[in-house]
């Protein structure tokens, strides 16, 4: 059990959180000159780009914290000559900068150690990227689902035939093609953006007086293109995660999704958590500006990347729906995010948003909108409205539980006749980071694990192999850690086992090779052997480990505790599990150790991103956007803070077992 | 009388006149170095200003066509030492360009003359302005006029308190703006926008949450100021004419013109007339952009001004009206004017717009709004929308013919069961361009002529000067041109003297010192004596001024004559002039070489620049604004072009005299 001091310290903890998480992209190959090892790419190398930028190019993902800003230096490699070995200083790079001098030393510099943000190449070299320098490719796991949505989308798309003008008709270009909606189209009272207007004398004397008329939400005429439909009207879902950032990419005449994006947020680089970048944006002047820009500028990629990826272009995007919780909602449209970080935690707007998307910065067609679905409550933002309206409890006569998990817990109970909130600070631990071998979901990160409750020996399964460890020679393992649903098995087996007791300490009177001594007492549990790791090491679980778990799991559990008390109800009669991690955990195993109220397992579904899938629904149907911004009203948001039983439930659902002694 | 050749060459002649006009800017006093003679006016000089800027700086006009960037070579200056006689080459300034040897020519160069858009000044120097190198200052004469019209504002102020949010009262920041303008002014269903949402957070709580919401159209909040109204609310009205533009700022909480300021229209740098510029927009790539940025930094400027003069900021501007005729209307906003270059000259937008005032690059508040009156059709522009709003010929039984002439013509006939208007192509010649000694309204400009009939001795005024010439000595007189009103009384007198005839032709029995023969013939009328002038010869009006004031005059009453047989009348009731040449003509004489159709002389009123005057009503009132929309579209436009009896209307109306012989 945690004292209240140790609680305490948790909570500010997790408001200080600032250890490195990295990301990862996507990249093609090219041609490049310099070789990198041991992955033996290579190719043209090029003056201006640093060998940081250049393995980025050719797909050799090299940790970088600080984004290449010399401030981290996690970015380390060694400069070796292709032909006879050379000493450092005659290799063909550019000198090593201060940075480097004072994140490396001069003894490390002289072993031809080198930051790759730093370092430019002039000739010929071979670039090694050690171990602890190499980045996996996270799993995103933020596909669209299957469901489908009946297509009545904001921006329409309507073919038009003109009359030229003559003299005894002299109507202007403009006020003809409204005309014609409106008498065609029943489209009274259209407004044309200026840029049409603009361009509107060329576009139809070029078309032969043909142009297909592009309509947001029957308001206005956002594009007037040359002739019949002569590219494809696309629109972009965006879900800003706190870590990561998914982008759909739909067509908007079809409702077909085309493709799917997804990358790290890049403004882990100030922070992996909401408050620490939420800070900066308040106290470095350019501060805000620059966490929006990184996020608009990974969205402008991502979006280039997927229409590339369906040979259409950015300029073919009309409409942009975003989700995100508060914070991200707030950074992405540049608005001032000072009240989210003091009590009360209003929001500066909940509102749904509508501008064009060239208003933050988004590099579509001039004439694209951006919606922004609205926000519920202090943090409980546009992410969970969009759960909501993929979802729609409020069309049901059953108690949903809805559990996002991401990087803060969302949850919301009810049916049609009310709707609870809240938010509780779940923390970076259920995404595998703060943990001793914590790690995202990537190649080498153990996700599954068994115990033998007799034997106590463990099987594992890590991302990338398709059986478990027993299938191969340690040395094919190469196991890095352990992801989030990697955690819950481990603890959740480690109860069953008997290794750990319900109050997260270790049983005294085991004696086991896995179980590791400090001080005489068991500290920590081995998951993995040394020979089983490309660590070198064991990967363990430790006692801290357990208790992040039981702090993330008690924060969960204690705010499902209080919104079913709040509605009045013992249970609930399903359970949702939304987010990346609802995908992957195992329902059974978190039951297991109490995560959410006890529930017959079939009444437990997995929605995937359900956050991603509605903001695909609200730029497909308009009626979803109304229903997004009338629910947001609707729910009842319960703040935590305020209620005086929080601290009780808190307490007792840090106990790991389903009989939550309440 | 002309043939119908020659009426075919003055057309074409009016749609290529690139004859040079130039503009003249207010300036301040500062210090300089350099000497400037004949003004003795010097300060200290800076490295990094040509000496066209250094003479802008400290009031000195320099001629300057091209804009100061080497091509008209209007900026002849001539440099000289300050001590003892040196040779042009070593004077302390810059080398000659290449713009100069080829504007200049070696000899000139030698002489010590320079172009003062090229030269830079490294030393002590006395800067030589010649006569023909000095530009005198248009009076501008485009003053507000003292109407006034009820206060009803699109933009309004509200100032509003709010409760700060705390743990049982969650509303978001904007949301809570909302909710408070809806309660406690009516205005349910308002929009933030975003620049004010962005900032609401910060705002609020500087401001103890107090504000004030600047209001657009009971639709939008587009500005939240800290406080009780911390700065005034200005609105900023302006008309920009094919020469000069003219900015009225105006309080929109008390409806006050507190300054106006005008300046040439930069534009006619790039040729005079609509069409030269329309073709520079089509055909030059970036053409249309860098005409638009002219005038746009030259309201940009005028805004300054103006509101430095005040103690105010071009940020505490909140709404523009903006007029113009179609040309400048498209110019202006970035719209393709090609359709107004070929026929049937429909305009790219008849109805009125209204953007961000941002959207085409005036720096005012980031909300402000800019509302454009309608275009009428083809050439019938917002301009004459404006004077429509101001006069109010749909309120009235009284048949009115309203006349604005500018550098085009444009006619309005009707009340308020009928309307019809035209636009005729009078040219330059009534703003005193294009004749031999033509000149704007400008210190020196010859503005009034009486002519004795029995002596044929000349009595004349120049701007500038009280009285007439005759008191003064020839020397203090210093007569420059003559400026379109004065043509008029020129050409009025000199048929009422009989020295010329009805069809514009020299009386051939007269023998006058003041008739100038060529071939034998009377070619040209002595107005003023070389003595008289700044020239040092005589100032004249010949056989061709005479034509082009017949040109102009015919357009013009033909365009009179084909509305009133349209609308059925004989004549109309009353006539009122407008534009700024409109109140400087006197309508006698106008009368009596038959400009406009015979009228009693109390039924016709000159009302100034009232396009300006319905610019600043429509940013009063918003009923202004619908009657634009409104009578835009009930005004039949009656096309010349297309009408048989315009060019014998058109040859009859060359005739001077009021006995129009139809």
């Amino acid at each position: 059990m945690l004292a209240d001091g140790e609680i305490d310290l948790y909570f500010s903890q997790l408001e200080k959180c600032q250890d490195k998480v990295t990301g990862a992209k996507e990249v093609t190959d090219g041609e490049i000159s310099i070789a990198f090892q041991p992955s033996g790419r290579r190719g043209t190398a090029s003056p201006d780009k640093t060998i940081l930028e250049i393995a980025r190019d050719v797909g050799v993902e090299i940790e970088s914290v600080c984004g290449g800003k010399g401030v981290c230096g996690k970015c380390r490699v060694r400069i070796e000559s292709v032909g006879p070995a050379e000493t450092p200083e005659a290799l063909p790079v550019s000198p090593p900068t201060e940075a480097e001098l004072r994140l490396l030393g001069q003894q490390l510099l002289k072993s031809g150690m080198r930051l790759a943000c730093q370092t430019f190449v002039r000739g010929d070299v071979q670039v090694y990227v050690p171990e602890e320098s190499r980045r996996a490719t996270q799993v995103v796991r933020k596909e669209a689902s299957e469901r489908t949505v009946p297509l009545d989308p904001a921006v329409k798309v309507l073919e038009i035939k003109l009359q030229p003008p003559n003299l005894e008709d002299l109507q202007a270009d403009t006020d003809r093609l409204l005309s014609s909606l409106a008498r065609e189209h029943g489209l009274a009272n259209l407004e044309c953006d200026l840029e049409v207007i603009q361009n509107l004398p060329a576009t139809l004397r070029q078309a032969d007086w043909k142009l297909t008329a592009v309509v947001w939400q029957d308001k206005h005429v956002i594009a007037a293109l040359s002739g019949s439909q002569p590219a494809p009207v696309l629109g972009l879902a965006v879900d800003v995660g706190t870590t990561t950032i998914a982008a759909y990419l739909v067509d908007l005449t079809t409702g077909a999704v085309l493709a799917t994006e997804s990358a790290m947020n890049p403004q882990v680089a100030w922070g992996d958590d909401v408050i620490t970048r939420m800070q900066h944006a308040k106290q470095t002047p350019g501060g805000a500006k620059e966490l929006q820009e990184a996020v608009i500028s990974e969205i402008n990629l991502l979006a280039r990347k997927a229409t590339e990826r369906v040979g259409a272009s950015t300029a073919d995007i009309f409409d942009v729906v975003m989700v995100g919780n508060t914070a991200m909602h707030h950074l992405f449209m540049g608005i001032d995010p000072a009240p989210l970080l003091a009590a009360p935690f209003a929001p500066a707007v909940q509102k749904p948003l509508d501008v064009k998307a060239s208003a933050i910065g988004l590099g579509f067609h001039p004439g694209c909108r951006l919606h922004v679905l609205p926000v519920e409550a202090g943090f409980v933002g546009a992410d969970n409205v969009a759960v909501l309206i993929a979802e729609r409890p409020y069309d049901q006569d059953e108690i949903l539980l809805l559990i996002d998990i991401g990087t803060n817990g969302e949850l919301v109970l009810g049916n049609r006749h009310r709707l609870l909130s809240t938010s509780c600070a779940t923390g970076p631990a259920l995404e595998g980071a703060h943990l001793e071998f914590g790690m995202r979901a990537a190649p080498g990160a153990i996700e599954r694990v068994r115990i033998d409750p007799q034997t106590l020996e463990v099987k594992f399964k890590v991302i990338g192999l398709e059986g478990w460890n027993s299938d191969y020679e340690g040395s094919e393992i190469g196991a890095r850690g352990i992801c989030g649903s990697g955690i819950i098995e481990a603890v959740s087996e480690m109860l069953q086992a008997g290794v750990i007791r319900a109050d997260g300490g270790f049983s005294t009177n085991l004696n086991h090779p896995r179980i590791v001594l400090e001080n005489g007492r068991p500290h920590k549990f081995v998951i993995a052997w040394a020979k089983e790791t490309a660590l070198g090491r064991d990967i363990t679980v430790s006692i801290k480990d357990i208790r992040a778990v039981q702090l993330a799991k008690g924060a969960l559990r204690a705010g499902a505790e209080i919104l079913l008390r709040t509605l009045g109800v013992p249970k609930p009669d399903r359970v949702i599990l939304a987010g990346a991690f609802g995908s992957y955990i195992d329902v059974e195993h978190a039951l297991a150790i109490g995560m959410f109220p006890d529930c017959p397992l079939d009444r437990v579904t997995s929605v995937g991103n359900a956050a991603g899938d509605g903001a695909r629904f609200a730029l497909l149907n308009r009626e979803r956007r109304r229903e997004a911004e009338w629910v947001a009203r609707q729910v009842e948001y319960v703040e935590l803070a305020t209620r005086k039983d929080f601290m009780t439930e808190f307490v007792k659902a840090m106990q790991l077992g389903q009989e939550n002694p309440g």
